[in-house]
């Protein structure tokens, strides 16, 4: 393909993307498709010659659009956000053209360079401590991680290889191996599913511990954890505090986990995936009280702060048990400024990477800060919005709180009717939401998700749920 | 950002990737800046009001610009290629207007989809046995990782799950932590750094085995290894062949090592990241020979394939070790269809992916087979050209082998004089390259790299190579 074709190419697709978008409301947000629906659809094997790529466009509608569950439709609940916006796409298309690998400062300066600073901006935006921005002219930073996930993991590892050293300094004899086998790390049994998989992947114990009635882990669960496993001759080494819990959106009480985190040298991780964006606005900033004991702090800018993904920030306090714990450098991955700026390979799981910084450097430029906010408001305004609606409604009631751009809710009455009513939600497909449960209560989550949200949309949302909900009461009083 | 105005944007940024790419050339390949040069050119922090979309446009070749090593420029023979085509570059974009996030089947079945059936097609341009093919109809299957480093990471703790399965089965009382404790990995000590890393990340034990005199790792190598370790009480259980190594581009004799794994019931990993591009052409299948008996196998189409970062094909027979060893399954991600379709975050170490496959599928058919070939073979054709006038030089000699897009040489004599002429081209910044490190032998590596480099390319760089070794065999003969 030559440039010509190429600028014929995009400037279709940029037609076909605006196209798509400006009218997401009128496709149906959950395919209809059942399992195996493309293969036939397609040849079994990739052709020899070159298809035409107006052939690839207009297989775009009949293959793939079919199967493709619209998370940017107005009608979109399920899960959390995941960001969408024109400038992040145009900052990714510069980020696919350059298309260097930023494992090393050397690899590509301007994609180290601009990450460092953009962290600081961002950092700057939600008020963090100045120990965790490289503009302190500390050990701290930032750094763009591909998930919330992958943050949970590395500063699991980070803190993982900080005790083992603390404990080989203590006893020089004592083996790896049995230091690892007396590890424990906690959080809430709230926390994403992620965190307990974190722990499978580093191979370390992991306690849940219990919430309070708003589901938010307490400090004093942690210190009698705390208290327990040391008891046991275990090793506490890393916690993890979420602010903005998947199933309810609750916010674990960080204040006084921190103090409890300090006093027991068990590493801080701070895990705000979701409502990390919300602290852009500082009315929200209150829930993040006591950030400052935190080691590591993460949020998801491709949630819901209009940055596609993957664009996961995290912060640290101190990066060099990371950096020190895998750190293999073979002589061709080696340059001469080495240790004068981060070489971000030794920040994550992979070595290669994007040059993600870019589309942070296009959202906040073209936004600006209080156009962020403004959408972080007009979301929170949105789901109040449901909630009202389903306080209106006698028939339903709110679980949790509602702070965010989540309302957890339910009909009164068994799991079973709440069952029947979010199977019918889907089979309808007019709107999409998921379930969650806790313990054994079982209800509905509506997420305000898409950027396009407006009021007849949070209107045409619930009627379908009132109206869903009719036929069932209805139904089960036949 | 209404619709208007990103038309606007977008189509003047397909004009810049445009007039970027197709001039690459003609910029200095290392930038010349020092570290810390950004952040005086930008503000101290995001902007409240919104920055102009033009005014972004204008600040990347003042900002960005001055501090990108172009490693699509002809001059680049650093590390290894890393992708770039049109038909990827296009593709990305639908993946970010889609942007969906395809953790699971049923939030986004066309992502799910899209992907087995390409990771079936790239399979059978390869001639993969069927048995790492979805459409046999048996266990096996394909999937995107972000990269290769990840690929490696997810076999080693899928075969670590397996034998601590296995062990348990025969005794369950055993800890898991006395069985990790003795487990033991292989890879030659030319793996790549990322291989070591995973033991790191993983935990366990990591073996590097010497190669023989063309830096190959033989069998019999890694069974004196294997039978070592038995005798001291560990417990072999993962092994790495890399087919393409990235100092020298050797390869490993697959052949002799799987039937060493077979016998000693090892996992066998294949790591062909970069050189696995080249076995779309059936004249170098040669080289992966014994890549039936490989329990998982894993090659890079974002490095030599045209398909932009990040798309790292892995390949396993049987995924159910890594599926079961993570999965923790709360309900929201739960839907009808599970079982019936492959949900890939049980696959891969993050919770989110994007639209992947839709690199694959634009690139596969816009080249088509034959173009892709084309590729391959015109790059291996620039380095056998390169080599030859390695060879036509009685100053320079050339180290190891050149079967595929690199050619590794370095100035008969010292490894300090090999330095001096590595700086020296560096300094100068009209090519790039790096250097590697055998043991004491100090090297060269020159990859082709571009996929607009053409024949007067190489002999530019050779020009730019022989007029700096001139300056230094001169000067140190003063």
């Amino acid at each position: 393909m030559d440039v010509t074709e190429f600028k014929e190419f995009a400037q279709n697709m940029v037609e076909y993307i605006g196209h798509y978008l400006e009218t997401i409301r009128d496709r149906r947000v959950l395919p209809s498709v059942e399992p195996g629906y493309l293969r036939p659809l397609i040849p079994d094997s990739a052709p020899q010659n070159p298809d035409r790529w107006q052939d690839v466009m207009q297989d775009i509608e009949r293959v793939i659009m079919p199967g493709v569950t619209h998370w940017h439709s107005p009608r979109f609940h399920a899960y959390f956000p995941t960001a969408n916006s024109y400038p992040a796409l145009v900052a990714d298309m510069l980020s696919d053209a350059i298309a260097c690998i930023g494992f090393s400062w050397i690899a590509s300066p301007a994609c180290t360079e601009l990450e460092v600073v953009m962290l600081d901006w961002l950092g700057k935006m939600l008020d963090l401590p100045v120990e965790f921005l490289a503009c302190s002219g500390g050990r701290g930073g930032g750094v763009i991680q591909g998930t919330a996930s992958e943050a949970t993991l590395v500063a699991l590892l980070g803190a993982k290889a900080k005790m083992i050293k603390k404990i080989k300094e203590e006893d020089p004899k004592i083996e790896d191996n049995a230091i690892v086998s007396k590890l424990v790390a906690y959080a809430s049994e709230q926390a994403h599913s992620s965190v307990e998989r974190a722990g499978l992947l580093g191979g370390v114990r992991f306690r849940l511990l219990p919430t309070d009635d708003e589901y938010k882990l307490r400090g004093s669960a942690l210190q009698d954890a705390i208290h327990e496993d040391r008891e046991k001759g275990l090793i506490p080494f890393y916690a993890v505090a979420t602010l903005g819990t998947t199933s309810v959106c609750s916010f674990d009480n960080l204040d006084e986990i921190g103090v409890v985190c300090q006093k027991e040298n068990v590493w801080l991780h701070v895990d705000a995936a979701y409502a990390g964006s919300a602290f852009i606005c500082p009315e929200y900033r209150y829930l993040m009280k006591g950030i400052e004991r935190a080691d590591s702090f993460n949020f998801n800018p491709h949630k819901w702060m209009l940055v596609t993904f993957d664009c996961s920030a995290m912060w640290l306090k101190n990066p060099e048990y990371i950096v020190n714990a895998f750190n293999v450098d073979p002589l061709y991955l080696k340059h001469d400024q080495q240790g004068a700026v981060p070489d971000y390979r030794h920040w994550q799981i992979p070595l290669g990477r994007r040059f993600r910084s870019l589309k942070l450097w296009f959202v906040m430029r073209i936004y600006g800060v209080t156009n962020l906010q403004a959408h972080i408001r007009t979301q929170i305004a949105h789901a109040q919005e449901f909630a009202d609606f389903v306080r209106s409604d006698s028939r339903f009631e709110i679980v949790g709180e509602v702070i965010m751009g989540l309302v957890c809710f339910k009909l009164k009455g068994s799991n079973e009717i709440n069952e029947k009513l979010y199977k019918a939600i889907n089979a309808s497909g007019k709107i999409h939401l998921v379930p969650s449960k806790i313990k054994d209560l079982y209800f509905l989550r509506f997420a305000v998700c898409s950027r396009y949200t407006q009021s007849p949309d949070i209107r045409f949302s619930w009627d379908e749920i009132k109206y869903l909900a009719g036929q069932i009461i209805a139904s089960s009083k036949e």
